[in-house]
């Protein structure tokens, strides 16, 4: 393992100390498997303090699946789910909402990656024509895989269109805390205090070694949901080790903690690097992502060192991603290194 | 959490410290996430040693999930499997081979969770029918769910029948490294070198956090397999942390010694419990589990202290499981409350 | 085509005329495709005479459709159906169950197809286990793929098992009316009226062209169904020639005249063969089937001149199946050949 | 039964009486089931005149159906389709492609329905990426939904640019006669000769009474179809009576009759209405449909008398489709209707 750090993605991260020590803390005698123990029972009531009385969270392996799951938990095999074309559900889970989950996506492009009511309503028809399917469940990233965030109101609007249409609002929640700590807002503020009836909660791009969650906002969804749990692969037979990370992430608010370094590492960059010439910063940055544009050429060069990713082939469009591991002096070698790249 | 160990399974145990060292030495700096880092290829690498040159291997989150997609990596939609009533795919994976895989198994009865070839015939009929699904796989536990291990030449023999009907030989091998201690032979002579295809290699009930590996022997069925996985939501956010669990399974042995101890202790348990009156042993004890049969009462009245589960219902038949963290304590202590519960 | 009729099955079977007449008289002007217009839903408002008041009906392509969305209305992913290992279900539809309705089944075996509540029960188990799937409906053929019937009482006790665990029962009726008539009994007596929940009922092999039935005699199960039968590729475009084909077997008791010629025809056949030295008849015969078993050359040599499936390639066990058109003549002439064959 | 013709639908129509002429002359005598007969096998066999040597056929219920199982045919799970935004796979089919076939589709906008190599590209991106469906396909309709025709050497573009990408061709051709009579063309010639891998021939909205066929151009594809058309419920018990409909229309070049016939009418209508004020045609006229765009309140009032869908209730674009059975008397009643509305 080197010691470097770079751009790639918040899960190129380490896992926080704290969440090591968490797991290695309940890793003393036997416990039953699959979550019927007692501290996982323990951290899993947690979430209420976070997410409001009645929330019912379910630990899974990751994003992907917490948000297939989502998806498969709600739809009857002829509903669909209304997403921005960007979203992570559309465009980077391998087809599992349609392969595993059987749901077919109706996907609107947008600004920023951002939904609202009237870009949903553009595929909202044919509501009872046998032939089409039927809109279930709108769902939208907080943040966006553009790093944008809703607004608690913008959120509240989409949770009452949805609800309106006999719909239903799920949050891809896996960058949630950037988002609240963008808004300065607690988690259930964002959640089931604006109407949102599922979410996927994640932990792994903000320093868990690698767990996420379901969370049922709205209980009346829940019912069964145990089985499609472990039929759907997500069943973890140590369950503890992944209640412990969630454990040390609602605990001294780490989540909050973690999120708010990656965030301002990202202001830090964008700050720094805006106004270079040849550079443009393409999104609003708002969470731990920088969007930008740059000459092809100083794109090579810089990954020569730093690892990022090339966002969009065509335009030429890089994301530039901060963690909660990344410090000042990542950012600094960072931009130096753009700045002699531009120069 | 409680520093007392039951009999309950061996996912009920701890992680082996040795793991949790892996763990945190890679926690260093950033790395591509998804398994595309050098440490990650490296303890892929490492497989070859133990499962034979060409062996290509797979991380994976949970035992059911190794299985499942090992069916669906190689059945298409009109072929079935065939394994063993008892087997996990059959009775402990809440239909996820049919939900999930599409794929149908044929399932018949066994003496002790084995299959043999002459079994397997009685399923294989109607081959070109296109009303009949066309079996395409065998799949065996080794160890099995009672606890039986499967000889090489049982394995051979296994191997060569499903050949020269075109069909492929999976092993669910969750607990293949206590079949190969009891067969003291090494993990590469159980399986490559007995013709079998591919292999789900169990890891979490042998001192891991939780990893598990789908292990392509036959390098012809690999294509596309990354997909499916990403597809079928396997595919580990910060794959290091999974990497670094099965390095240290497959450094110095681990995966031996953790077995040994677990099959030792059973062993251990079986003699001094053998001949209790009201006790009867019903499987032969191969590996790290005992089963038996004795007065509901006693039953319950042990389960008040130790933790174990009743495997069947109907006859009052328990299992008693042994783990890598199972010691002679543990086991004097278990069989003195039989000895008195009983008498 | 020749004009000759063999024993292979009743779908070798010709359409009755008066089928064929109702689908002519029917071709006259345009109507709205898919079962939107008037004729098409008189003709389902003409099930509830034969099913009872409440009786909602979906008509499909084939069997094995009527089946899959009847398990696939009203289980949800990890619930599973229980039947006789004999059933079309198990052993005739290509994995489709569990490929296309995602089903997992819970076969038993029977004796002569017929299931009863003690052998239901003997798989029903971890009931709130998350493992292991979830009985949700008892499957039953009637008659059974073995030509056997079960009683208005046998029917009637699997409905109150099946409800008093939270099941529900269908009755896959592919050859309803053939138990109709050997009961002497209406459609309503032994489904509606016993607690059936919801039916394939067949026409195919009772003199259509092609034509099955979905009904729900649990109006509780139907919602959605118009957009299942959609997505499951059973939506006929010109669905009034559908709809024509159930009228003309809904007047003048036309399923019953075809049933009664078919069942009749078979114990002919039945009393004719009966004692004829080294042949056994296998099964009761009840309904339009005959199974047997007799020298293996002597059914090569009758297969030569009169077309018939053997149904167990183990034991040669025979199948010979008599259709609405099958004559006295053609029994005789295959008893003659029948007697000339084994003399 | 009305006698009256609107413009809803051409599978509004009626059947073509030398349809009912060829089932009712194979009505005679026993055959074996599910097409293995030897008048099935015949029919079968004439598709290679219209679609050129090495042509196989399997002949299935319905429209989708023909689509979905194309698509399953031939897709890995994790494999894409890309289709025009307005296929009827996409917007028609209740999310089949998704939930039965388990493919997802990548649409893009097009004019007039009309896919290029250009449009193509736009969506294939992140080849050999795990997180994303790769493309496999490209299907488009012949004629599109919107009426409007690809020519012969478009076909072949597309065809030799999915080629290049290590992709298939697939026609959706549920009206292929429409497209080929428009082109004056034979079959083969915009189908097998330039380059389409497999089709879905359509016959229901051409004269026939419910029958479709999947025809596999590409030889290499076939293996294993008949599995899945059974497991796909499209197994037709009485083959015979889909064959005989197939053989009607490839008899006496009636799907070029029947076809012309309703393209001409189209073809008059559009004529007639052209100019008319408040109206405006707003597609290509090239087969059996006009689309236009007029007063709501002419809607209205035009649908009292004639039946005919809005296409799009946002623009109030309506479809007038034209049928083999359509009359110049039904044409000229339209447009005198028409006219009057908008005088």
């Amino acid at each position: 393992m080197s010691s470097s750090r770079g751009f790639a993605s918040d899960n190129s991260a380490t896992v926080h100390p704290a969440v090591l020590g968490a797991i290695a803390r309940v890793n003393v005698g036997h416990t039953f498997g699959y979550g019927h123990d007692d501290f996982t029972r323990r951290v899993e009531a947690r979430f209420a303090q976070h997410f409001g009385e009645g929330a019912r969270v379910f630990f899974v392996f990751n994003g992907t699946a917490a948000n297939v799951l989502s998806l498969r938990a709600v739809c009857r095999p002829w509903e669909a789910a209304i997403c921005a074309s960007t979203a992570h559900v559309n465009v980077d889970e391998c087809g599992a909402p349609e392969a595993i989950a059987g749901v077919k996506l109706l996907s609107v492009e947008t600004e920023h990656g951002k939904l609202t009511s009237q870009l949903a309503e553009t595929v909202i028809s044919r509501v009872g024509d046998e032939h089409a399917v039927q809109p279930r469940l709108i769902t939208i990233s907080q943040c966006t895989e553009l790093g944008t965030v809703y607004t608690r109101a913008e959120v509240l609007a989409l949770a009452e269109f949805a609800h309106s249409h006999e719909m239903l609002l799920h949050v891809d929640g896996a960058r949630l805390s950037n988002a609240a700590v963008a808004l300065d807002l607690p988690l259930w503020e964002i959640t089931s205090d604006v109407g949102v009836d599922l979410l996927s909660f994640g932990g792994t791009k903000n320093g868990l070694l690698g767990a996420e969650a379901v969370v049922f906002l709205n209980p009346n969804l829940v019912a069964g949901f145990e089985y499609l749990r472990k039929q759907t692969l997500q069943l973890a037979s140590k369950m503890r080790f992944l209640a412990a990370q969630f454990d040390a992430l609602l605990t001294d608010d780490l989540w909050r903690r973690c999120a708010s370094q990656a965030n301002e590492m990202a202001a830090t960059l964008a700050k720094a690097v805006r106004g270079l010439p040849g550079l443009t910063i393409t999104r609003p940055v708002q969470t731990n992502a920088v969007f930008a544009t740059l000459p092809r050429e100083t794109t090579d060069m810089l990954q020569r060192e730093f690892p990022f990713y090339v966002w969009d082939e065509r335009t030429g469009e890089v994301r530039w991603m901060c963690s909660w591991d990344t410090t000042e002096d990542d950012v600094e070698s960072f931009v130096s290194a753009i700045d002699g790249a531009l120069g």
